[in-house]
């Protein structure tokens, strides 16, 4: 039996305690918050868990075998560090850390000690993306030439990191998920439409040496909610809308070459050059299996899907990303932590 | 009665020609291309027009009045210069000239000449767009915020311009049309997928000294056409859909504000916190209005709707966001051209 | 405090229990099915509460107030006629009962008894069709002309009754909401896939006395989910999808008269006359506001939205629908009733 | 050469002639409409085409070899016969009669004189009716089980004929090109909102002597337009969307059987059992390939697509409704007319 003690109980957290109080192999033994009425909000549909206030009780307790951190990502580094020195597991919410020296310093840590790191990016347990993975290493889409992710809706602006931060996570740990290639630099820009100098808006574009590209729209502040992504390969691209309820993958039968005009013109008249195909996506709950793999990974030494080198090349672009947008969309290469 | 010569009769000259031949006022004398098959198909149904493959026989026609140029864009300026010369007025296909030198010689030649200097930034003329000038202007957006475009298809490949050169006009002439303010810089990326180094995806960001931003995301290699624009004001908001048959702009009733966090809160809850409303849209041939006020200006000797102002101020920000691509995303200041 | 037993436990049982539970007057003292494993997954989120196995322990304790039936249709008379010997309050799942005649009688007794009779038409609380309700109640539509609703999908087969009887008292119940005018009678056609001779594919029309008509059209095999009903009047026409997220109601300015021909040539034209409005619909759990009528009811001693007469004329429409499929689509009288 | 007249130059006039027009071995010597206007709108876009007001001029013409008919449906019969009593070979515009006796008199003429006498069932040439045809009969949708067709928008309310005589022939003689059963009976129920006593919403059902069941639902006063038709085999079940550019056809591997109920379930919880494939549909303008189709057979003597039974066999269904609609819905029998 796995003992867990969550550390913050917000927007998220009642989500992680029905997964984790779902596995068999697994108990909550605490549940942390500052906050006294997020506490009894809990109690009203557990009254079987602890709730504490102070972090340390959790943290400290021997009986603990692993900690989740869900609070705001600029505390993430300190419980994680508190966490791993006390021998235990963690698991931190995404983004991993507010910077690529404390992801760096707290994978140097669990790797002395052992444990396993983990980061929540939920939508590499999707049913959606594990189609797409299983898509891209048949190696039917050919070679991936480009990556369109754009993630906009209207959002609650958080005080403390911009809209990239917020939003982008999910779709950059998508990314390196899907496609093997290293980055080499990023440039954003973006704008604040507040006195507080966080962007709302920002637009993201990942550069490789090679000739394919990333790039990603993030905006709180969009009157529609769109959570599209195109993916092109050289022989078949494919669409995925995270907003639709069970379609969400289609699948193009459109390649591009460029041999004679003739040809090309061909595909200008008919902006469909072939078939499209729907594949069935696994409905299951992604949380569930994310936790699951947190409790697996802990019992057999195995790594996670999302393990912490994931988490890591997360942050990597963010701040790559912010520094970028300060200035004034400058190209920054990611060898800056190598 | 105004006698026109429309030079290159590609992809875009059968809808010129059809739109020219209706107006009462106006006769097409010749249309010029250096493909005799052109040529050909255009007998079949105009039989009463002139056919040349020589452009300085239109040019040089004491008959002719106005001159409709058509060609590739790096051909605009030597004809345009021509038929300016010979006292003719002019219209050019969007994009105007190939730099903004250029463009800059036709306009002083233009207004030496007093002749009428217009560019077919079609799209000005469309119901949607000139609906939407009608909301910015009566106020009841509010303060506009931002401009987000995506323009991508399956398309042509152009041999000798990249994917903004082609595309990209249509939402900066619109861009330029609606929001007052004078773009102070750009930040644009991109992508060659053939070995010509001309790219086939870009993304431009369009910097103002203001808050406001505007985005273009343009791609010849997506499995689906899109062709959205989002413009968001403080108060309202409003999505125009080029795609959609008769419902092409949505406004959406949902500003933001900052004030207490319980209400951002709402927000966040519920992603759409208002009404939407989609006005009817005049459904009329935009080339057609286009065409009658090249005519009318002509005539009455008044400013058209897309004019020779209107055709530098895009190729401003497509020249600049050509040398941005070619540095890396460094951000180019459209100052100077001042 | 009102005391309620819950009898059936099935597909819409835990909804029905959390959103009772959630009702501060009220405490859900037993849960009943004759089937353990429901009860046990009951215990597992419900500790607190009594599960039996046998209805009449529910229906003759004297504690008990109210009591929610949530059983097959073929045994809704039966348990109701029982509570309300008892002195219970009654809450039906829709279908209210498997014959006129039972509703009938089951509405005798609960006026003798003065208790609350109430059929669980869940859609009749929702922000969509009380929307609705304003609108036509406000007079802006006009006169309403046609009711046209589709519920199709690709669902359970009910091994007892036919699709008419599964899918549509919803819609007839908002019909019926909506509409003021008596349904005159009806005809309806289907036919039956499997061997039991019940319909899984149906078509119900509606008619008036007056010049309105409605019709549904209900399945169970259809391989795209359409939950989509058009209200016409003839000043203004509305749209409802209630599998929008958000903008499940659009109203045309669509209205329709027949003066000269040359005006309804342009009704031809452009096939949408005028602006569609969409308004901001209320997003409260609907079940929530039907318990809470229930409970308030009892207290109050007023009338619940979803009345005993709402449930008999959605009977009405139901049995005469299955006399009419059965007699080849003839027409069947409502007033074979009164 | 073909020299083919045509009578009627209504709202599809235009459409008959560019497709006539457009085939080399054909000729169109005479358009004949009472209005002058008409004619005189022709003239401008076809100065070489004979325009006359008496359409006997173009039957009795001897150079004729066939006489295209588009003029309002009670007047079919009368230029058909008369045209066939002059050896012309004939193309009615759809429906081809008023009454089935029409209809059987017309064929037997066409028999007796050996002349081609073809319906304008445009859509049986269409590329997604096509892609159906072939769809079925690969045999991969199982055995056909039920077609269901909505097609409704805000039309032009017809003087002469009801909604399903304007609008139900497409779906009819797509259904009779795809199943193969013939139909056994019809019921038909309708409202007219104008004093004319002529439906402008109708439904129609018709029956089968198996288990196949078709529905028609046909309106002018929708305020949004919609041309769908489900079509349901017992392996797979197809949706075919009109309105969609170029995604016409898309087939989901959805099919039912009824074994144990836990397999059943399974459906319930997913609404979609498998993946959906949307086939290339060849975008060829459906009306040149009908005009193709009647200029073929009249040089070749083989028989159209769009033949003369096909033609009957919409009347008959038409004709049915019609009664059925008077009769207050009842079911009336196919066989009446053999």
């Amino acid at each position: 039996m796995i003992k867990v003690g969550l550390i913050g109980y917000g927007y998220w957290g009642p989500n992680l305690v029905r997964n984790f109080n779902g596995i068999p192999e697994c108990k909550i033994k605490y549940v942390c918050d500052s906050r006294e009425d997020r506490l009894k909000l809990l109690k009203q549909t557990y009254p079987f868990i602890d709730t504490v206030t102070d972090a340390n009780l959790v943290i400290e307790d021997k009986e603990i075998d692993a900690v989740v951190i869900a609070t705001p990502v600029f505390t993430h580094y300190k419980f994680a560090k508190a966490a791993l020195e006390n021998g235990k597991h963690v698991l931190l919410e995404k983004p991993m850390t507010a910077s690529v020296k404390e992801a760096m310093d707290l994978m140097k840590m669990a790797e002395d000690q052992s444990k396993v790191l983990m980061v929540d990016h939920t939508f590499l347990y999707t049913g959606a993306v594990q189609t797409m993975k299983k898509i891209i290493n048949r190696g039917e889409m050919g070679k991936i030439k480009y990556f369109d992710s754009t993630r906009i809706n209207l959002g609650l602006f958080q005080p403390d990191v911009n809209v990239l931060w917020d939003l982008a996570p999910h779709d950059i740990s998508i990314l390196n998920f899907l496609v093997n290639e290293t980055p080499y630099s990023v440039n954003a820009t973006g704008v604040s439409h507040t006195n507080n100098n966080i962007e709302n808006i920002a637009y993201l574009t990942v550069n490789y040496q090679s000739d394919f590209i990333a790039h990603f729209n993030c905006s709180w502040t969009s009157p529609v909610k769109i959570r599209m992504m195109l993916l092109g390969g050289n022989e078949k691209m494919l669409v995925y809308n995270d907003l639709e309820p069970s379609e969400k993958i289609r699948i193009y039968d459109t390649g591009y070459s460029y041999k004679s005009d003739e040809e090309r013109k061909k595909i200008l008249v008919d902006y469909r050059a072939g078939d499209v195909y729907i594949p069935k996506v696994e409905m299951k709950e992604a949380l569930s299996s994310m936790a699951n793999d947190f409790v697996n990974c802990i019992q057999s030494g195995s790594k996670p899907v999302a393990d912490m080198k994931s988490g890591i090349d997360v942050v990597k672009v963010l701040e790559a990303a912010q520094l970028s947008i300060k200035q004034n969309g400058k190209e920054i290469k990611l060898d800056i932590w190598n």
